[in-house]
This record gives C-alpha cells, structure tokens and sequence, in this order.
C-alpha cells in the first residue's frame, strides 16, 4: 500500500467505497480536494450529511422527498385515479423528463428477486396496495424495469391488483427511437414484434 | 434541468463539480450516499473536511504531509546529499513505490507554463534554491514530466542550480518496460534512442 498521510489515506479510503471509483479514481479525487477552497470543500461535506439528513421517504408514494407528502403527491392537478410503479427514484426522474405522465407514482425501491433473498415483503408492496382501498385509483401501470426480476414482479403486482377490480397495464418494450434493428438483441426484437400495432 | 428535492439537487450539483464526474455519475453517487449507512456517510463526510483541515506543505520539501516536517524528510535514514524535484505530490507516491530512490524530494506543485500564466514565482523554485544554500546537496534529479512544459521546467531549474556548483541530472526517458516499440510515438522513440547505452 502507498504510504499516505494518514488524513489523504482515510479520504482515499472513503471515497474508494463510492461505486465506479476505484483506488486511482480516489486519489486523484482525494488530490484535487485538497487543492480546492476551503468554502467549496465545505460545501460538498455538508451537501453530503445535508441531503443524508433531510431527504426520506413520502409517506404516500415512497419517493425520496425532503417535504411529506412529495411535490408530485401534493399537486392537485395530477391525476389520481392512475398510478405508475416504479422500481427507484432515478425511474421518476426519467418519467418526469418525458412530460408526458400526468398521474402519481409509486416507488418500490426494488424488485423481487429470490436470488438476491428480496421477497414481496422487502419492497413497498403492502404500502402500493393500501393505496388502493378508497377506490379512487382505476388504473395501475407497471413499470418495473424488462429484466427477469422486473418482469416477474409485474406479474407478482398484476396478479394482486387485479382481483380489486383495477386495470393493470405494463409499459411497452420494443426498439427504441433513434436505435437501428440490427444492433439489439433478440429479446427486444421479440418484445418488438409481439408488441406491434396496426397502423 | 431534473427536478429533484433540493438536498438531493444540491448534493448533484457538488459532486458534479469534481473532476471526472459528470452529471449522470454525480446522480448516481448521489442515490448511492443516500442509501448508505448513517455512519458511513458521516465518515465519508468528515475525512472530507479532516484532510482539508489537516493537510499542509512540508515546511521542506513542499510535499503534502499532517506533519511538518513530512516523514521522508524527517528520516535521518535518507540520503541528504540528493533532492529528487517532481511536479506533484503523487509523483512521489509513485517513486516510493518503486523502492528504488532512497534520497530526498522537492515539490515544484506545478511547472512553468507561460500559456497558463504560470511563472517560477508560482512554482516553488524559491524553496528549492533555499534548500541548495548549505552546502549539503550535491545532486539534484529533475523528474519533471517529459512535457513541454516539464522540459522547460527542467532547462530553467538546471541553468539555476548549475552554477551552485551542484551536478544536476535528469531521469530518463525512453521505452517502458513490457511496452513495444511499434505503439510509442516518434518522440518517446527518438528519446530512447538518444539515451541508448552501451552493453
């Protein structure tokens, strides 16, 4: 191991355990954090334990918010009576920039996945279907992510939602805008056929 | 722009101003840090602001040491009579690794580079020269990078040092070891012919 200061080693130390950095990428960090000014280092530790403190979980929808109920919960002008599931915060974000969603989400801070040991019980499952009892929500679409994972926890979500008398939809999955036939795997061309629509 | 809680925004908005990070990483470390543990977070946060704090030149060499003077110049182990100058702080990481040099450093943090506005006076060349005024050093090893810049650095220091009476060198420059002549470019090839060695 490189013999360090032990102040430079300990910063090396923690911003290694980041992901994608790695031990070059740390110190090269570790190094231009100490050239830079004294207010701006200030400014990235405490944006560090600042968003760590403030930001939980919205009591409705699970998203991370810093105020409960979350922004998109608490605008009247959303529609109500539709929810998309999502499997994390950063799926909001990618829906919101598209400006085409105008209903609520729900976030399930996960997929089921026996493989990993997560089960129904570890993802908001139970806070989704509590959602669902005063009637007002019609439609469920299901967003989870076109991987094993994703797709069977659709199916798990479906299977419960449906006995409520909700619709449940799942998103498409086909070929992207703007991708080329021949680049993509034989998966998503199947989705793509399976999916086509008469125009 | 993304609308985020402004904690989470904030946090983006620091990490994406590091070097190498852009805003895609900057998120995802972001979502990383707050799904991390309270106590790591707050490691993480405070060796941020400890290496700041601690952290300052050798009062010598101008390396980047919590100990003044640092522990390579504090070793009465090392040779006295030889300073190696470097560019930077990890430079000298990088010669220990090697095992090899078991003299003493000087930090230049930087070189002379007129396009950049940066002249000896920004460089630390005066420290150097303080340290030559004792009669003790009698070599010193310019191991500067083979840049312009770095060259340039290397001819001003030497026309310094030379008339001191103090034999001044250089490393040198050539063929890494395990790498294949085919792959360099003409210059590191021209170096190394320049500096081939009888057998």
């Amino acid at each position: 191991m490189e013999q360090y200061p032990i102040p430079i080693g300990n910063l090396i130390e923690q911003l290694s355990k980041l992901p994608g950095i790695g031990r070059k990428t740390a110190q090269r960090l570790a190094f231009y954090i100490l050239d830079m000014e004294d207010i701006e280092v200030e400014k990235l530790s405490k944006s560090i334990v600042n968003a760590k403190e403030k930001i939980r979980l919205c009591s409705i929808c699970c998203n991370l918010t810093d105020d409960d109920p979350c922004y998109i919960c608490k605008d009247t002008n959303r529609d109500k009576t539709t929810i998309c599931v999502v499997e994390g915060p950063k799926d909001i974000i990618a829906m919101e920039k598209s400006k085409e969603y105008k209903g609520e989400y729900h976030v399930l801070h996960g997929v089921i996945s026996p493989m990993d040991n997560v089960g129904p019980k570890d993802i908001k499952v139970k806070e989704l279907l509590d959602r669902l009892t005063d009637g007002v929500v019609q439609e469920i679409i299901l967003a989870t992510n076109p991987t094993v994972e994703g797709e069977a926890t659709a199916i798990y979500l479906s299977k419960l939602v449906k006995p409520l008398g909700i619709k449940v939809t799942r998103i498409a999955h086909g070929i992207p805008v703007g991708g080329d036939l021949e680049y993509f795997d034989e998966v998503t061309i199947t989705k793509a056929m399976e999916n086509r629509r008469e125009i």
